[in-house]
């Protein structure tokens, strides 16, 4: 089992690693040690239902959902826990119950193979939204995103400059968050070109995709009470994909002075399995983007830890797939490829104490965003705002199509796996899409 | 009973009106006809608890909570709703059945006088939030404040040239809402002075209020559905006064480019009556503030009715008392007095269908912030900021003191009652928080 990093940062890393990250574990339940994603050393939770019935706490193991209820040797409030139709109750738990749950999983899967296990094939299973969402907040952490886009809604004044000492965050709607796979209705809405005299109403025509990580907060902490740097980690529960859907035309005309609201409210979709904090331990790394030229953080948002380990390097991919692609059987063609660790100026520790540095209260199954996360280079932009230069630059499609923005019947697909040199690869899954047509 | 307005409003406006409005209405409750705010023809819905009990749904008359469990003549659906510890499932309802509602609790009030009724002394319980807040919008409705604080923003540029066409908004935070009441903890923050070189964290030091109203949410649309100006009354449950407390020097550093973040989620006041659409009805007026010259109404958001009587007529007046003038037995002195028509540029019933003319869906419990409420002058003005002009011209207090933003123990109560000629004055309470020291 190999440790992240090296010198000091190496060994602190290396305390959050145990013998359920070692690559060589094998577990009984057939596919599950070739799984692209969902292998022993994942184990994500999530909320599946079969049929019409109800839904229930579920973990993924390979192209099989394990159902939650019934494990041996865990403790009556993990088991109250996972009797529950969402994961907010299992998340609002202390970390170490979560841990506790981890290892017995994870005995369960290595261990002599279950004659009666509740295993279902994913494929007969319908996943939900695993959180009822208590607050919903999207940040803006990726450096490069924010250049690109400020260079093209303030050309002479693209990366503002509070943007390296302040983590720019806004709230986002909570009710609209949908599980992927939800179909993502065009909105309608104000809009006005810079030439016309006057705003119209009708179906958006800039519509984008942002690529992001999601943060399903855990615990809760009272309002009025900060939370520490050296805590933050134990309020993050788990990692998600998350497509921030967004109007530009709408968001243009719609943000000044108070930042986007029906722009980007319409829908928010999120990949159904939480990847736990504990799970991504091995793929923590140090952050890359704060250069020495840059301002000194303040001291509520620094410690050496997360100097050492606080970023994240995942492995991100989006994929289109046109209508007239899907009838010609033509496969999705990947837009942009990149690590997060390329895109994110400020760590997932940062973002939680940031929110609660002034006593804000956090709650377990509270959805952070990351913001958009797009690389220094155009092949690891995270939108086609970016990728098409604001309209201006249309991206090439197989079968002799282009895209500026999405059209209906696009579907766009954002995978995320884990891998490093030394560490099983293990994924967050994907979060899909397909545009219906305005209403 | 008097109809609001003349002519064809007139007739319309009456409609809305019946027996439950007759300002001659006499109540068996003591107290309850000369009561200020809660006489029989107010009947707001809250939340309270009396000695450790669990929150019940009551109704305020006069100075008493009436227990909403075991009415006579009312569905079952009403009587489930009833017996839950929020409001959700109740304003989840059609908007019938509230009225129905309404009714019995007029009759029951009006009739003959019960021997046991439920009654408890309001000074013997305990107010709670009367909802589980969803998602919390806040708006911008109030063009003088829009233009106040855009002059001190934006001195160039003060007032948007989307302002008179979009019913500009932003998402606020659900979490940390709180009944009025509830200290205030000033809040922790970065902020940067214009001529420092650099931020600096630590307590906030312009905090303000924000006089609002706040609108309950009823019913729900899918993701997807727009709900027509038409329909938007339907979804508004009641009003309740709102204080959306403000650290403008956090504010004024982390707003570009996304809009206020944390200098506005580390809390938001509400009064905790739930006034109803119905008990408002007298009180609608004609908008008073859109003229001849500004522009034309894209169609979505404009109706007769609307136009006719889609304002609200509510005068508010906010009162401070410090900890100094407390100690002294100094009453609290009035800051400003105003009425919501003479500040509201768009109504209620737009912010309803601009928030979901995209397909966003709103639901039972979700909360709406009108934004602040300034009248054309100074004395009407709806926070300190305005009333300072931004920190210049500090307001005098009585006994020698004098501020410029709230200070450690200064008690701010915001006061809204409904008042017009020939109808029954109903109150919607205060809304008050006393400043606890930063932590």
């Amino acid at each position: 089992m190999a440790a992240p990093g090296s010198g000091q940062a190496g060994m602190m890393a290396e305390m959050m690693l145990d013998h359920t990250h070692d690559p060589a574990a094998h577990c009984w339940v057939p596919g599950a040690d070739a799984h692209p994603d969902f292998p022993v050393q994942n184990l994500p939770l999530g909320v599946y239902s079969i049929g019409g019935g109800s839904p229930r706490i579920g973990v993924a193991i390979g192209d099989m959902v394990l159902d939650a209820q019934g494990l041996p040797d865990l403790p009556g409030d993990v088991q109250d826990a996972l009797r529950q139709p969402t994961l907010n109750r299992l998340f609002a738990l202390p970390p170490a119950e979560r841990t506790r749950l981890r290892h017995a999983l994870f005995a369960y899967l290595t261990g002599e193979p279950a004659k009666h296990a509740p295993l279902h094939a994913v494929a007969d299973c319908t996943l939900h939204l695993p959180f009822t969402v208590g607050d919903y907040t999207d940040f803006y952490v990726g450096i490069h995103h924010a250049t690109n886009i400020g260079a093209l809604f303030r050309p002479d004044n693209p990366l503002l400059p509070n943007y390296r000492h302040v983590p720019i965050g806004y709230h986002g709607r909570a009710s609209s968050v949908r599980v992927s796979g939800t179909p993502v209705v065009r909105p309608n809405g104000q809009t006005k070109a810079p030439d016309a005299a006057a705003p119209g109403f009708g179906p958006c025509r800039r519509l984008d995709y942002e690529l992001e990580l999601g943060v399903w907060i855990a615990g809760d902490n009272e309002l009025g009470q900060p939370v520490p740097i050296a805590q933050a980690w134990d309020r993050i529960g788990g990692l998600c994909v998350l497509n921030d859907w967004s109007a530009r035309d709408i968001q243009a005309w719609e943000y000044q002075p108070l930042g986007p609201f029906l722009a980007k409210n319409f829908c928010t979709s999120v990949s159904p399995w939480v990847v736990t904090a504990e799970a991504l331990a091995p793929f923590r790394t140090a952050p890359r983007l704060r250069s020495a030229t840059d301002p000194k953080l303040l001291p509520y948002l620094a410690n050496e830890a997360d100097a050492a380990f606080g970023a994240l390097s995942l492995q991100t991919e989006v994929a289109l797939q046109s209508a007239a692609m899907r009838a010609a059987n033509l496969p999705p063609v990947v837009l942009s490829r990149g690590d997060s660790a390329d895109a994110m100026y400020w760590t997932l520790a940062q973002l939680v104490t940031h929110h609660a540095s002034n006593g804000c209260d956090l709650r377990a199954g509270d959805l952070l965003g990351t913001g958009t996360l797009s690389g220094p280079a155009r092949e690891s932009f995270g939108s086609l705002m970016e990728l098409s230069e604001g309209g201006k630059r249309p991206v090439p499609l197989p079968g002799g199509e282009e895209r500026t923005f999405l059209e209906d019947g696009d579907t766009l697909t954002i995978t995320v796996r884990a891998e490093r040199e030394g560490a099983r690869t293990i994924g967050l899954g994907t979060c899909t899409g397909t545009i219906a047509p305005a209403r």
